[in-house]
């Protein structure tokens, strides 16, 4: 067999889209290559190692995955981190092997910094930082970031995941929960005119995006408070969308939903709110140790790092996040018409206005189906629609990696699975 | 081209060694494959993705890196980790792109534990915790778990981690420097007879593994306090050797040295010690939240347990712990008997009789050449030689996975780099 001739090899040349037969099983099977850096291939003659990666393939079929995240990644991400997987970019070795103060990784790592920042056009008085541990650590970082013990801060809370971070913030200041969606089962976004912000409070806390419900802020409202702090959750919703990142003073996200692998999580912070954490904070908590240290003051998640790189290059490579947002309204509004034009076979519980163009959340009119609903839908290869085990139901999330192919699959199984069921 | 015959399909069988020609070059170049799992090859008439995971190559000449953590990888963990990363295991997605709730990371973590109890005969009475944010994390979760604001707690500090231990174990306690070895410029551990532990303490803290001085615990103190705890951070030398679990009321390690990628750290912990964190204690660093919810109270780093979880299966298939332990034996010998051998050229300083079998540091009597001697070796194929920025001169980490060929050829190296320069 020649190398020459191989399909790898015609797939390391930008953007080639090939055809070949599959042999397994003849059919035609189409291949479009990312943009893949043609590589050299080189063997020394006094180098001591002999084995290559061989020529992998797992060719089978992908299945669209509506999970919450860890979520659908960008086809041609994992492509690519799977050809750099063994050997990057020349370097002898796998991304997860570099030291993380070596020239190879600070590349990677300064690489999707700047390509994250251009992407949301980050002013340069915000630090960005890759972190570990969750939104959930956050939840008790910010205070002890920010707040004395003493402190008031107001907590807008619009499902689990705000109602998570008031509870942890309890430990370290004096949240106030200034409204709460829970009488009406988190399907609402306030007026922000209706809310009463603490003039005293140190920030005003929101979620961006309730993965759990489904509801997601259109809007931002404006802080009211002496600081004129908003510090949002951005976890589910991150870079789906442009953001006017001066509104806030701190914007976080775990990256396991729409830029990357979980282990990731991103801090966007104003530089003037670091460095004046509480006595007690845990050093790995503490926002100036990890600011000093441009993310590097201990090891951190370099291979989940290096594939959020690799999002955010494929992210900037469609055009950026204002035709990233296109494709995720596209979507967002064929899965809730087919939702809302079903005569209530199917139904959205959230407020229209606010519904998540990321988690969209339903149900069955009659709920004995739904298990064979989610069973059905597998089987022709959409898995993950459960519901949240809090809220039940079904539950299609769609973030930008998710194709509109994935939609409108999901989109035609729901009328057949109706016209079967009606 | 026919895929019958491409090398990916020979691959797939288990442990197949194939030679080819790789036409690039013309050398011939021998391929052992590790043991995959025969992968079918199916497309279904009514799946709607059609675009299946290309086969890859990245033949390149592997370097020998000698870095610190993150560190070298087996190479047959890398090549197993390529040829599932699109695809893993017939599931349609990617292991990054796994729900952690969802049955097919369940296995994973599961295995992954299980395994990690095989290989360390952890005892039923002890619970095993997929982590993030490394030992730094640990140094403040663990007195915040063990602790009140008033207890004594001693700490041996016998380098760099183990005075940071000491250092963040202020904020949370009260932790009593039982010995340093900082005026020896810590290259030594104590005897352990002359430890003067207080009887009071609530746990005696050792750093198994100094990373950046190569000191090492070759046995345990008995911990002579009220509880009889011994708690160790092994970030630098878990897994290498087989190790009494039963000793200890908690290991801690990072993974990314002997065990996988960053962004994982585990934590064995005896379970009587879970459940009485102080009340400021973040979630997240609360072990009783993390057993309750088996490593899964929020999203944890799914892939870097997967790839743990192959470094775990690869070392039992090593034989286990004892038989790495015999390579490492081996490999420590070759390389400190080359530095003692030099006549002065090469110098250690760490006493004999606590070398660490992972991180080998080492001066050259001639200062002025480290800067050459570590270029040279580089263009030789051997990176990441640089000793800590805190100790200046060479540091030679080798984990489990640096075979003994690399060993082998770093030491050919230094004789004929002394010769040169005698």
């Amino acid at each position: 067999m020649s190398m020459a001739t191989s399909p790898q090899t015609r797939l390391l040349h930008n953007h080639s889209t090939n055809n070949f037969f599959n042999n397994n099983n003849n059919s035609f099977i189409r291949i479009t290559a990312p943009s893949f850096k043609p590589i050299s291939v080189k063997c020394s003659a006094t180098a001591q190692t002999r084995t290559p990666s061989p020529p992998l393939t797992t060719a089978q079929d992908r299945v669209f995955n509506f999970a919450a995240g860890p979520a659908t990644l960008p086809e041609n991400v994992l492509l690519r981190a799977q050809s750099e997987l063994y050997n990057w970019r020349g370097s002898g070795m796998s991304v997860m092997e570099m030291s993380h103060r070596g020239k190879e990784f600070l590349s990677i790592i300064q690489k999707a910094e700047s390509d994250l920042r251009t992407l949301l056009d980050i002013p340069s008085e915000y630090s960005v930082l890759f972190l570990q541990g969750g939104a959930t650590t956050q939840f008790a970082a910010i205070p002890l970031n920010l707040c004395t013990a003493e402190d008031t801060v107001d907590f807008v809370v619009t499902g689990s995941w705000s109602d998570k971070a008031f509870k942890e913030a309890q430990k370290y200041c004096k949240p106030k929960m200034i409204w709460s969606g829970k009488s009406e089962k988190y399907t609402k976004i306030p007026s922000f005119h209706e809310l009463e912000q603490n003039p005293d409070a140190k920030f005003l806390h929101i979620c961006a995006n309730e993965t759990i419900h489904g509801v997601e802020f259109k809007d931002y409202p404006t802080p009211k408070n002496r600081t004129g702090i908003l510090v949002a959750d951005m976890s589910s919703n991150f870079c789906s969308k442009p953001v006017d990142v001066s509104r806030f003073g701190i914007i976080y996200a775990g990256a396991q939903k729409n830029v990357g692998p979980s282990g990731v999580t991103i801090v966007i912070i104003r530089k003037d709110l670091i460095g004046n954490a509480q006595g007690l904070t845990p050093v790995m908590l503490d926002y100036k140790i990890h600011d000093e240290n441009n993310s590097l003051y201990n090891t951190p998640p370099c291979y989940g790092i290096y594939t959020c790189g690799l999002v955010f290059e494929d992210l900037l490579e469609q055009g950026g996040l204002k035709e990233v947002e296109k494709k995720n309204k596209k979507k967002g509004e064929i899965l809730y018409n087919a939702i809302d034009e079903s005569n209530g076979f199917y139904r959205c519980p959230v407020e229209k206005s606010v519904r998540s163009l990321m988690n969209v959340p339903f149900t069955l009119e009659k709920s004995e189906l739904e298990a064979e609903f989610i069973k059905e839908a597998a089987k022709e290869k959409m898995v993950q629609l459960k519901g949240h085990r809090s809220v039940g139901g079904m539950r299609a999330s769609i973030y930008n990696a998710m194709p509109l192919a994935g939609v409108e699959n999901l989109v035609a199984f729901m009328k057949k699975f109706q016209a079967r069921h009606a």
